[in-house]
């Protein structure tokens, strides 16, 4: 796009014939080629000649055509409450690795057994930007708004049950915390919440 | 009640003469009561004798009429996220010594600022039961459920401001939490916290 | 966990492969194991080592491994409202089961018959604790509260139609009850309701 | 109306001036009028020959000109939870006066103490049609209904805190009942809760 | 029940086994039996000896053990705004027909062609108790509650796309109706909504 | 706007100060004027010089100055359920009569008596095109659309109690609509509702 | 229907069997056809003359028999967001040309990329109406708004995911915008957004 | 706090006294303080000796004590649809300006008339962070973000009515954006979107 963000394919609601026909185009004009919410069902419904040149990550039903993009400084800390918050994260990991950009993952260091997150904290506060996943009540996101300087961008998932189902009292944790300075994107949104943290770091890489 | 727990007259919506009837009844029977919800401006109306016996304290709205009873086992701890949130801590705390429980106010603790929470946890630790006052996000539940083994009643208040307001987020965020084992009551329902308290102390106390 | 109650491994949302190899690691570790959503589809599709040493409830969706814990003090009351609300009713029993205490079933007490709870109620008095389980409005919440001093725990399940459907009506009936120190856990909730009663327990077991 | 039913004026929103009007209106078409909703602040501001004739009553702010119709057969009972639901239950009442139903009121029988409303079930079971009315969760609508033969409307009254302020949730739990045959109108609906019951009454009164 | 209203069996969410037991229990009790929610497949899969004495209707997904009881006085008219309204409008019917009261269905005379309606109003307006069906807006509620006087009990049904979709629109416009005394039921309720046509009649039946 | 719609001062929320000046201001530059959402207590409290030459109307909270415009072709029908419509209906109007357009209004003819709306229809029939105005659950905005052919735009007003309370079931009730190609505005909406008249009218005027 | 827009057999939730007699009545009558909501799963099952003589479009779902009408005057112009808004834009496109009436489609011209739409707005601006097709957050609505003069009828879709899934947001973003003189139809509506185009152009082709 | 970001008092809902003794008391302790929602009445009743020496604001309704910080790099635009939008944005400028940080303010460009947006984008293209600040439908919030590639903080407010009253629609409006990389903050929080401008400037302001 004009704003030099990446651009993804979004494959959900599109039929594999569609998406062939757009992996043709950017092969044609030679173009690297992001796809996101493209699930292993539809992946395996792909062309051959599609599938053999792509990249494809079951976990966060991603797929890169054309490899990474060389790398730019930044260094993101991706964390997670738990295990199923991994799709989400892994969207945004490759998303950004799709750009050049090194992401270090911290996985299940939810807030019911604080110590696990106590005894990474110094590792996350090494980052120029914070993407915080989590579902149900969300509550990591302002346990680390209180205990991190950089930027914290919260990425709700809709890992939940009852009350919590959907993502939305996640979401809604994170805008109404009583921590400072946290923003959020959209459910399940780790496309975005990369694209984000992109717009954060190119000032920095830059140098400003 | 039959249950042998507090009632008491909930003043929200009743005009000055109801409350001073309801109030007269109780004199004439001999009992002691207890009075929630009854604002600074209502209480001014009441007649002149009503008020005279009357103990009332403003910030928590209620107001007791023939003292508290006799002491009774049972440590309560009653911790606050913020300084907004004493209003129905102490509609907790005033119910409890209307019925002879001494309870003890951990005020302002709430997990914007971690270590505040850290600081007071051995003496959280100590109480036979919990009650977790919080608005906003309410993330203090989650915390508190994973570091005390003693059980936690949330009890939601409605602070807060935009996705916030209401007290619904807290509430919800109670509910769904990722923590084990949390137990919540009504929004704003600082006399039921305590009730629940009461019936879980009852057994305590007896000695089982 | 550090407080002391007991950890399950939420199945809902993970293949048999990642549960499989929990199983594995738990075993490896010599630990007991607590399975909860297994339905009997992804039960079936575990490894035959696995599923050898399982004992398998399919009306709860819970497994456990290593067998129960040694008996500890304390009774408990599981009352339902209806048929439909005995999965979540096995759930919460299964789970205090694993911890060693045991609980008596008293289902299909609701009130649109009023007089099938109002038999059972001199038995349902004598638990330490009450675990009510109910779906579509939830009146039984209010009507057992009102009738049994012991601390009650609301369980909402999602056993409904039309406005009643997904439980929100239950869950809401037990936090709106007019009667005195109802608590809630989240719809379906049996694992988190039954750990709410052990903490409730723990202190008079103890002895306090 | 067409139908014969009685009409009223709807006074909120309306402004003295125009409620003047329409009392003009009517007494010069010789009409007997009912009108709700007419606070005491704004029957205050009627002109003098306005209130001069009307027969007003604050606790449902409702006002008759005219008298009431002469007596017709059939037996209400108006049932309620709590003192607070009288507003309501006396709209619904004084709305079957003006039309020659005498009803009778059951108040303050609320599930939270259940042998308030088993000692006066028999007096119930005598009347032809039951509205009941209850705020917060609702739950004495299920009871009834499990007792009672008669149609049952349920009349649901906003009042609550929390999440059952508003009346929505008692609404719901009359729609929602796992109880047989339960019929509901909107909420603080009095008025058209006894249109309701004249509908059912007609024809009884006609002997059909 | 002990109101004397008719019970039945909701099929949905129970198993095949489950259905074929309660059928053997009330064969052997010598019961009449209605079940509802019964649908194609899960009635297919039933025992044979349990499918072999059933009447089953699958648009209502209704069946009858044991024939209908004998003719009991009293019209009902069940009305509907279209097509996709017969199956909750069968479940009614199927309902009074089980309990030996005949009912008149006059369908797809929806508002979107007032005509259709209008030209049969004199029919409807023999009926001791309008039975009302209808999705989307639920407009019928109000037109034919300005036209008939006789009780109307709305039942709104799932039948509706984007902001109609589930009911909920049809069951406010009900509730919210400005035409005089409208009585609602839950969505999809034809069982309820005949059970409280039966309340009604019951008195008329029997001469009062 | 170079929409060539007309703009209007939204005075909601603004001082009267502010007001003075955006009124100061139009009238050194020349330009005519709408203001809406101007309450009776705001007006009062203008600089007198701005009061001097407003045209106001209290009713629907609107003032004009410098005039209206020149007649221009094209007739609207404003049709009201009630007179609780009337302040919306009336801020159309008005806005209609500020761009030079006639408009009609045929108030109070809501479905509940239906005769009403039918006695003038072929009055509403000769419009070009038709602003309906409702409330409640606004099941005019049906009727009218299957007995009209011109454009029908839907203008909900927030007049209702308990479900139709805030406008949103009229609303919703023109959206999901079961007649032909209705079309909504805003709850409360007039001078929006009018501007779309005007959008339609617009080709009509010209002649296309 | 008798306002002389054009009726079609909405098919989701009508079986094949029905359908079919639906087709074969309307060709006993020798009357053209438009079938909506006519998935390809459905459209395959029909009978083999059913779908002889169908012209079926499945992007649409749609399905036309007896071929479209004579053309009539009147420029319409579709502009969408995205791909993804094709199967609702189609709808639309297919209702306009069953009637005779040719509209162009702009497509994928989202706000995203604001160059797209401007390139391309004065062919817009030639239309007599335009319909706007949306999902997601529908900016596109308000920037329309604010840059044709023609009636502009919003047709929000259920394209979207987390607080977008639904089409809810894109309609509310229609109806709340600050742009002049929006209008919209319910979600998915493409039917309904053709109807209403029918409605305001059967003036300009008659010629008022 | 120990994260270096400002600290405020939140005045809404804390009484005159309270607020003098948090003045008092920072005062005492040599501190600088931001005050937020103080509004003017609150204001005006504060202790004469408190209110000599702050700096206040009515339009953002915060106080400052203690002078601004010395000026740090960074440039920040703030941008917004509306006059309405000036209390929240001036709320972000002047929580900025406490912090030493200098922010443009771009008013009233919202997208009901496009070209009073591009008109200035050159000059918002030229700051580190933007704050897009709208109500309504917040279509502002997708535009921006296609054309601007720095960190773009939407700070939707409650400004709307109907369906976009209490800014809900707007805040949803910038999560489910079609645009990349947006991230939102809560509801009228301008204090929080400058403290996440002050997170993401921090590292720029440091070089990194
Ligand atoms: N602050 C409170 N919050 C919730 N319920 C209360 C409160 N105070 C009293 N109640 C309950 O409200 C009921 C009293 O209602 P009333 O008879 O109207 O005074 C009793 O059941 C009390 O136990
Ligand atoms: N049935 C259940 N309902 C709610 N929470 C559960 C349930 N079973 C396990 N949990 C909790 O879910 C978490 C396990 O998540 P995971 O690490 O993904 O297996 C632990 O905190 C458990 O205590
Ligand atoms: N179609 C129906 N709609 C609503 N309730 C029903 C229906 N059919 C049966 N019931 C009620 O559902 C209850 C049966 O539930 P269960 O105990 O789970 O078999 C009884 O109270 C029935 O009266
Ligand atoms: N795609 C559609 N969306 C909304 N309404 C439709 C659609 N197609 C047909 N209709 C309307 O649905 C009704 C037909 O319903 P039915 O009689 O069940 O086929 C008619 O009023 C049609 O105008
Ligand atoms: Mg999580
Ligand atoms: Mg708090
Ligand atoms: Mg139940
Ligand atoms: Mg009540
Ligand atoms: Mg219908
Ligand atoms: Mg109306
Ligand atoms: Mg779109
Ligand atoms: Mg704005």
């Amino acid at each position: 796009a004009r704003t030099g963000l990446p651009e993804a394919v979004f494959c959900a609601g599109k039929t594999p014939a569609q998406i062939d026909a757009i992996f043709a185009s950017a092969v044609a004009g030679g173009h690297r080629l992001l796809m996101t919410r493209l699930d292993a069902g539809r992946h395996a419904a792909l062309a051959g000649e599609t599938r053999a040149t792509l990249d494809y990550d079951a976990l966060s039903a991603t797929a890169i055509h054309g490899g990474v993009a060389p790398a730019r400084p930044g260094r993101i800390a991706i964390v997670t409450g738990g295990l199923a918050d991994l799709p989400a994260a892994t969207e945004a990991l490759r998303t950004l690795a799709f750009c050049g950009i090194d992401a270090e993952l911290v996985a299940d260091v939810g807030v019911a057994g604080l110590w696990r997150l106590l005894e990474r904290i110094e590792e996350i506060r090494e980052a120029d930007v914070v993407i915080a996943v989590a579902g149900m009540e969300g509550a990591i996101f302002s346990v680390l708004a209180g205990l991190v300087a950089a930027p914290i961008i919260a990425l709700p998932v809709s890992v939940g049950t009852g009350v919590s189902a959907g993502g939305r009292l996640a979401l809604e944790s994170a805008l109404g915390s009583c921590a400072p300075g946290l923003v959020a994107v959209n459910i399940d949104n780790g496309f975005g919440a990369a694209q984000a943290a992109i717009r954060m770091l190119g000032r920095t890489a830059a140098g400003v």
